[in-house]
């Protein structure tokens, strides 16, 4: 019987010795003498590799050369606990086949350090280095939590539109997506582009937001998530933006602010637990590349906490919960505002906060994850829920540890006759969103949610500095590369 | 201590009686007299409603008189025991509160039949039905099944592009997406539209599916598989058309057509037995509306299985795997193709199946789901494997009662070569797929994959007629709304 491929994180685990195993996979590193050779090979399942040795008597010299990085070979030999040093096992190649050859003098992923910029520029090689498999592993596994933990919750995850004919939320640019022709688009009779002749009968955009289409679920399902694609037309080129990236977007009927805030800590808290469980290999590499990345750095400038430290920090302490007004305040009393050492000073309340101040607040004041809730209404979306001293909402925004906000979410607005008043207050025609309203005028109950862009809990968890390098291909002004 | 709302989900599996409970949801019906009123009530957790029993001594007439269908209500009572028809258990009002009122000469939805056509029109209040609660909580059900089946199996989840620069698939008509000025874009000296001073830096599309990129990631990670919205432009007014839709599509290193179609048939018995084992309220729902449905037409035009029937047939049954060379000659010389009664008489080799043949070797011949590969390479994709024939290519199509095709995939060509060849054979530019051929020139290994869109798996497990329906917000010519 022909022995059956396993997997090398399957092998890894293995203590069952000497027997024959298949192995196929990418050459990573070959190393040895005439006498006889070592081979990395690695197949994705896991950022190690496995150790082949290739005698080569049992194996031709005309094979062995074409084993270089990059090739592909498929590999039978039995399985042995290993002598050297780095590894528990390694295999005794009888059989070695060279399935694609990587041409040394071509392949542009030569065992030696590349530099984030170019392999971007090499996307779609980049998944075959130990940093990108690993990045790529660790978003399938954040991915699956999201799922899983919302799955456990009973909620429905809700697909919500890509293509919307709603311009509602106001949250940026936005995309047209149209069929029209580009150069001779059909014009109606004061001159205008026709869009009653285009795809959808009329003017469409990539979504920015899923939110206002999940409310109408949650209204009705009780509680919802969803996790699809966002798009936003801003041209920043910045190592934080993006133009198309994920966002995860739970809404709960029946919630209101202090359930949302409750929700949102224990999911962010789960995720966390779920990489240390989930992905302790990952994790050791990545948290591995980072210091040796800071090595250079002066010590001012290198996270406080390792990779590992940082989700624990999250898994172990209650977020603190403060409001806006409150952290005004702390900040405005705080040494680097006295001594002038924000970039933006805070003086008085009403305005955003910056990312250094959010820092400031996780980092150095309560050294602990924080919620701030109860926003200015001028500084929030006409959707948030107006508090009774008419001045703030009840919005809430989550800070973490070195990337200040991660979640922002609110109580929306349930009142139908509040919510009109923002609306004309804020200019939001009324006849647009007249979907949106039906729900606030049948059976509309107390509701919340919140967002979670998952690039930015991508960056959080592996450490990367880029925003562009947690996404497998990036879509930034100028590149839409494959 | 205030009591802590209970889902009614969770309610309906209780046995611990005569204890206080508060449950919120909205109202489904009202019926009864002066002396006591039952409210069903419904929060979305499940199809079934919990009963509340409203007593006009304890409940003001004022607010009973609010609670019409569609209301959402706050209960506060005990759940006892039930002695009605129907159900097990029932609350006791003790408080009630309404929380939003739906005004009953305004509210769409009162309870009466309506048509799958006007719930279209309010596809925002449509969730508030059984029968797309039911939907839509089905659709979380098999997306959850999906995650957890390959997550499993050691895939990696990956998010491929929605916008893309490539147009190489040619599998349809695309979306532009673009933040040019829709009336005067820029043109460039020989009077064309300057794409180059577009968002991206030249003409980008929506995505038509995500497998070129997946096959990237498969040849770094071994295992991937993709789950997000494709599109097609098409002009199709059908009820299994959707310009906008969810497509699975898996690919894996190392796996030849055998494999490919040992996991597919794995993955759609999963996915059915995941129906059948966390969807039954649901499912018995559905099938009875499809029952009721299906009542009036003659019994030839009925389904010959229930829905949970048919969910049996594909757990319970080998597909059957026949060559596409022997499908065309079981169809030649079947009776229906004798007498004349396909639409599209079968007459020889090389042209594609219709839906009508492939139900009839599903349904009449084989009476098991059926697997065809090997498929003449003229109706088949670029990228498919050239077998040894030169004639055809290694091509898999799963099909399955009642809706014919329901998977479509491929092994893929490995062979920079014959790829080459393939390519300029079918006029697809090299220069743009420079990329894709990179994974052939380094490394290549034999590798599978195939696609199922999630709306048509959808159709197959909820037994609606209508694709327009297995998604929240569907999107077709000329209707994008919300």
């Amino acid at each position: 019987m022909k022995t059956k491929r396993t997997k090398v994180s399957e092998l890894l685990q293995s203590t069952e010795f000497d027997r024959e195993v298949l192995v196929k996979g990418w050459v990573r590193t070959k190393r040895g003498n005439k006498h006889v050779n070592f081979i990395a090979v690695n197949d994705g399942s896991t950022i190690k590799n496995i150790q082949v040795v290739a005698d080569p008597n049992q194996i031709s010299e005309d094979t062995l050369r074409l084993v270089t990085t990059g090739a592909s070979i498929s590999v039978t030999g039995k399985l042995v606990a290993s002598q050297g040093a780095g590894q528990n096992m390694e295999i005794q190649a009888s059989q070695l086949e060279v399935l694609g050859t990587a041409d040394p003098e071509k392949y542009p992923l030569q065992p030696k350090k590349h530099s984030f910029e170019f392999l971007r520029e090499i996307a779609h090689l980049r998944p075959r280095t130990s940093t990108f498999s690993a990045v790529y592993r660790m978003r399938h596994a954040m991915s699956f939590a999201v799922h899983q933990f919302f799955n456990q919750k009973g909620f429905v995850y809700m697909h919500t539109p890509i293509v919307t004919g709603s311009d509602a939320e106001g949250a940026g640019e936005m995309f047209r997506v149209t069929t029209l022709d580009a150069k001779n688009p059909p014009l109606t009779e004061d001159g205008s582009v026709d869009f009653s002749e285009d795809f959808f009968g009329k003017e469409t955009n990539l979504t920015v937001s899923g939110q206002l289409e999940g409310e109408l679920g949650a209204l009705a399902l009780g509680d919802i998530y969803t996790f699809g694609p966002t798009f936003r037309a801003e041209n920043s080129n910045t190592t934080r933006h993006l133009a198309e990236f994920w966002m995860i977007e739970p809404e709960m009927a029946f919630y209101e602010l202090s359930d949302n805030m409750d929700l949102a800590e224990e999911f962010l808290k789960y995720l966390a637990k779920y990489a240390l469980d989930n992905c302790a290999d990952d994790l050791e590499f990545l948290e591995n590349r980072l210091l040796d990345e800071e090595k250079n750095k002066p010590a001012t400038e290198r996270s406080p906490m390792t990779l590992r430290e940082k989700l624990q920090f999250v898994v172990e302490n209650d977020f603190e919960r403060v409001s806006y007004t409150d952290a005004v305040e702390i900040l405005r009393n705080s040494k680097p505002n006295k001594k002038k050492k924000f970039q933006f000073p805070v003086e008085g309340w009403g305005t955003d906060l910056q990312s250094e101040h959010e820092r400031y607040l996780v980092e150095k004041h309560f050294n602990k994850p924080v919620i701030l809730f109860d926003y200015p209404k001028d500084i929030k979306a006409f959707y948030m829920r107006m508090n009774d001293d008419d001045k703030t909402v009840g919005a809430m925004d989550i800070l973490f540890p070195g990337i200040g906000e991660i979640v922002g979410g609110s109580q929306r607005e349930e009142r139908l006759d509040v919510l009109r008043a923002r609306m004309a207050e804020m200019h939001i025609p009324e006849e647009e969103m007249d979907w949106y309203l039906d729900t606030r005028r049948f059976g509309s109950v107390p509701h919340s949610g919140f967002g979670l862009g998952f690039e930015r809990l991508m960056i959080f968890v592996t450490g990367l500095g880029n925003i562009r390098d947690v996404i497998p291909f990036p879509r930034t002004p100028g590149n839409a590369m494959y």
